[in-house]
């Protein structure tokens, strides 16, 4: 994975794929749920708001740490991806049952999940609305891309384990970003 | 135009596709701007979270009329919606320019876009964060889809005017919604 520049970032989160959300709680223990309940709130310094249910065990992890990492699977990890929506951390480490494979993040103690085509490190900068709705406000602070996955496709959930997967790309003259 | 029921909107909302968003301002005059930064918070009652920035005309209807329709537009709609991103609702009515057609809403004074596959009529809940990050809370009052249009395909925004467009849809065993 190299380096990719935060201002990039929006261009990953923008269409609206299934992420990753991998914590590390206080504990030590590193844990991954599914999220798609995610939207960009600004460019740069790129800004994240995500819904993490307090029934999901991430929740507890990522209120505590204020920290978690955006991973983005590709189509190709789309078993993975359910796998890990239909178990909890409640039940034993995750990541090793489900063979997904970490690595050191530069600024956060969640890890990076490498086999993923993004990896993007995030503080929580905003708990106002978690008690209400569950509605975590992220900043980006560092993000990472696998050169070998910059063409690959991802899915965005539709309710129960259906997914649309990205098909073709158009481009129309915009003036804006 | 047929009703859809509430508990539905999630599934036409979390795969992130492009959305247009319509007001109708105290004046009685009606708009319309593009949106790709919104996710669900909540199944039932539908809730979604948008930002819409401050420096869209839109900005000032949303927050002072509370009311709003998320409109979702097809493929078949691309050259339009990047047209609607390209220019502002102060200078003219945008919607009698663009040649999109409005409809009355339900429940709501924002008007309903029929050539989208769907219409979501939707009350603000919530402007907390609306000062700090532009952030609004919507809930989902009535939701109506085009059933001539049930499958068809939407996009994605990936910055500037690039989109990808929905390909195949996959299924897989999932325990949850």
């Amino acid at each position: 994975m190299i380096p990719l520049a935060l201002p990039e970032v929006y261009k990953l989160i923008e269409p609206g794929p299934v992420v990753l959300l991998a914590t590390r709680a206080r504990t030590g223990r590193a844990n991954v749920m599914t999220m798609s309940w995610h939207m960009m709130t600004e460019f740069a310094p790129p800004s994240v708001a995500c819904v993490v249910s307090s029934a999901n065990h991430s929740f507890k992890a990522l209120r505590s740490t204020g920290e978690c990492v955006i991973a983005i699977p590709s189509v190709a990890m789309a078993e993975t991806v359910v796998a890990v929506g239909n178990c909890s951390g409640r039940s034993g480490d995750k990541l090793a049952m489900l063979g997904l494979a970490t690595a050191e993040a530069s600024l956060v103690r969640a890890p990076l999940l490498p086999q993923c085509l993004a990896n993007l490190e995030c503080r929580v900068t905003d708990m106002t609305l978690v008690e209400r709705m569950n509605l975590f406000v992220l900043e980006v602070v560092a993000a990472w891309i696998d050169p070998r996955q910059r063409r690959a496709k991802t899915i965005h959930h539709c309710g129960y384990g259906a997914f649309i997967v990205d098909g073709r790309r158009i481009s129309l003259p915009s003036a804006k970003a």
